[in-house]
């Protein structure tokens, strides 16, 4: 058992639901002496009135400055010059992590922009979320007994995962080591593509004549089948843009069974029918317990 | 206003979920003097170990002699034999309605199989269910606050029709008039489909080489997608394949959805993407509060 994880000080960069439920995690407990929160708009002011951080910013330098831990919580595009514009500006100790949902090219990004700083960075991805965004839904305990997956690169400095795997404890995240292209084909399989089916469905009903009797006839199936149809539709086009080749596979796959369902359906076929539904619900009865992840 | 449904012998053709909780409601509620439970098989003797029947039978003729209310919730495929073998065994006031998630086939069926007696049949179908099944899952309680929709035939008999309606509402259903094509239409957008979409995300991914990991890290967005997977396979094949061309429109209303988000993503399109995510996402988010319908 290693010591407790004292900061001197941690820079949240993006402060949604993400972000400011990291930087809410590390200022009320004690983890970072200072938690400082930047945004280019106005969520760190947001942050700050709700206690979220310390100190406010909009100017990176600021808040990198001195940082012995810096989270990047921020939209997937804006990753990249985030860690560009980091070279060279870094305390000789900090270590830089971050909460995206695809883990490859962000562990690029930090090679192309931190330059001879990459070994201290450390992939991160805690799974938590919801279909509630900003830092008003941001929450002290969002990770509590939550999975954070730590994506360490061959390069990266023993101290640097350590401190990463630290921050997840102190938060009550249980953390996995897992490879990169492995989360990133996995996560591609048990999130990334299933928004996209639900965005689909979402879709087809609302195209559709019936799209006003759906929603008032639409019961506890569907509403369960569609809530993530709810996410934030730039969010999840960044993902899955990120992640297209893991998600194409996955919509190669999907689409060949849902093509044998149609055409069993179309052949009137029930024991065909049957039999794909069958190993359908065969896996699905199988699940671990709910509460083992909790994910986006 | 009219008076309180009170019945001489009410029979319960199955009594597994909904049968067996139409049976409970009717007895528990003082709605019918007797409440009698047909299976093939041991349901209705299962069903009356546990208080939901007066009286067990497998012999339809027994459980459907002198009775003045007939309900049917047995399998899709098993009601054409049933309601022709009523055919001249009807007590002349008795009503015949049934449970099923389809309602056109079963119109049909009573047409064929009660001659002279169709009148005397109106189709229903209690918007409530689960995953469980049998006896054991049946609820006194489950049709209370949820919506039934009556899909009475031209033919049908006005006393007949309001029989139907006052059983429901004795229930604690609030009843809504629908023709069946409608109905029919209707329910293949968000109740049958939206189960072959469900099955065909959980078939994907058991028959790929990550089925163990993503059942090991499925969390509450792949959980709430796949939940409706865990259904009854013999069940949901029944029901697409009655409500078949439905489903079929259903089916390639959805495939163009998925197969232009899948272009999208190939192209790299983020702003088509986005763009379709955002409309499927509007839909979702303006759905009437939960707890308006109850469904399967």
């Amino acid at each position: 058992m290693s010591a407790p994880l004292r900061l001197r000080r941690a820079a949240v960069l993006g402060v949604g639901l993400i972000g400011g439920s990291v930087a809410a995690g590390l200022r009320h407990r004690g983890v970072a002496a200072e938690v400082i929160g930047y945004s280019p708009n106005d969520d760190a002011q947001r942050a700050q009135a709700l206690g979220l951080v310390d100190r406010a910013t909009d100017r990176l330098d600021e808040a990198i400055d001195g940082a012995d831990l810096i989270v990047l919580a921020a939209p997937i595009p804006v990753l990249p010059g985030l860690l560009a514009a980091m070279h060279g500006r870094l305390a000789h100790d900090a270590v830089v992590t971050d909460c995206a949902s695809t883990k490859r090219s962000v562990i690029a990004a930090a090679r192309a922009g931190l330059g001879a700083g990459f070994p201290r960075f450390v992939a991160g991805h805690p799974i938590a979320g919801g279909e509630r965004h900003g830092p008003e839904a941001a929450r002290v305990d969002l990770f509590e007994g939550c999975v954070a997956i730590v994506c360490a690169h061959t390069q990266a400095a023993p101290d640097a995962v350590e401190r990463v795997g630290a921050m997840w404890g102190a938060l009550g995240a249980r953390t996995t080591a897992m490879d990169p292209v492995e989360h990133d084909e996995l996560f591609a399989e048990v999130s990334h593509w299933p928004h996209a089916v639900a965005f689909a469905l979402c879709g087809a009903i609302a195209a559709g004549e019936r799209a006003d009797a759906a929603r008032r006839f639409a019961g506890a199936g569907l509403r369960d089948t569609t809530r993530i149809g709810a996410s934030s539709a730039q969010l999840w086009a960044d993902i899955l843009i990120d992640n297209r080749e893991a998600a194409l596979r996955c919509s190669r796959a999907f689409q060949a069974e849902l093509g044998a369902i149609a055409d069993a359906l179309e052949a009137a076929d029930r024991e065909a029918l049957a039999a794909r539904f069958e190993a359908a619900s065969q896996w699905r009865r199988r699940l671990a317990a709910p509460g083992a992840t909790d994910t986006e």
